[in-house]
């Protein structure tokens, strides 16, 4: 698995990406910042921050809510973005957290707006590394997660997936 | 959704159960004894303790792996159970990781024996108020998750779903 080189790598990015800030953010606050500022460097508006919903008295917290410019290529789609640094003591117990997140926010989603679709926003070094590997592959396609790849600094869109 | 009083309930019973013990124990131990204990007490033979698995490098840790006596019903059935105490500050949350933790080792569970069905243990107070949250009931009927729901005192099996 490499986990312990994976981890000194995304800990050396975090430390640089905190310096680049002149001092020192919450990792959580970096990344959350990078994806927003990517989003709108590729022309979508940030319409909720958090997007917060209720269902059934549950209340959901999904990081970002999006829409496409009128003007621009997909114009009028509507996304929910659900952000992760992936720097945790474990990728695959992160991994396991998104998964679980992802899946009830769609179900959640489904309530208010099915058409919204919703992204796991995945660094770009983790997407390279860890969601190379076939398994991790293997339950993205299995459970139909889609992906937007970014890379937060500088803080743009990679790839959207699919 | 009453997570206050919930949550208050669950830590009554924990601190009963751990005076109940004589001492204190991890609530983690406490629940995790319980399943095993209520599982002998259900003539399954505990197997694994944990059960590992790996899978393209990537190592995973179901709770308990468990067999069926030949002689009792449902002889020579096995299963793999993953314990959750539902105590953490946000039920919603330990839900999140419950299902990811839950989806990503079934198709774990897939490369080595399909066969070996995985439920996660429920306390029954937990399934008699957050389960029985139409979301909840929504989330476990769509991602199929088989529950086995226990009473941590007395350690006894509860109910199998489905």
């Amino acid at each position: 698995m490499g986990d312990v080189e994976t981890q000194d790598f995304a800990s050396l990015r975090l430390s640089k990406l905190q310096h680049t800030k002149g001092r020192v953010m919450a990792a959580k606050d970096i990344f959350h910042h990078a994806v927003r500022a990517a989003l709108i460097k590729d022309q979508w508006i940030i319409t909720n921050d958090p997007l917060t919903l209720q269902v059934d008295g549950v209340d959901f917290y999904i990081d970002l809510g999006a829409e496409k410019l009128l003007a621009a290529e997909r114009a009028g789609q509507r996304i929910a973005v659900e952000i992760k640094s992936f720097l945790g003591p474990s990728l695959v117990s992160d991994f396991h957290v998104a998964l679980g997140q992802c899946l009830n926010y769609r179900l959640a989603l489904d309530s208010y707006d099915a058409t919204r679709k919703l992204y796991l926003a995945v660094p770009v070094d983790t997407y390279s590394t860890f969601f190379a590997i076939p398994f991790v592959q293997r339950s993205v396609q299995r459970y139909q997660l889609p992906l937007l790849v970014y890379d937060p600094e500088p803080q743009e869109v990679v790839q959207w997936i699919p």
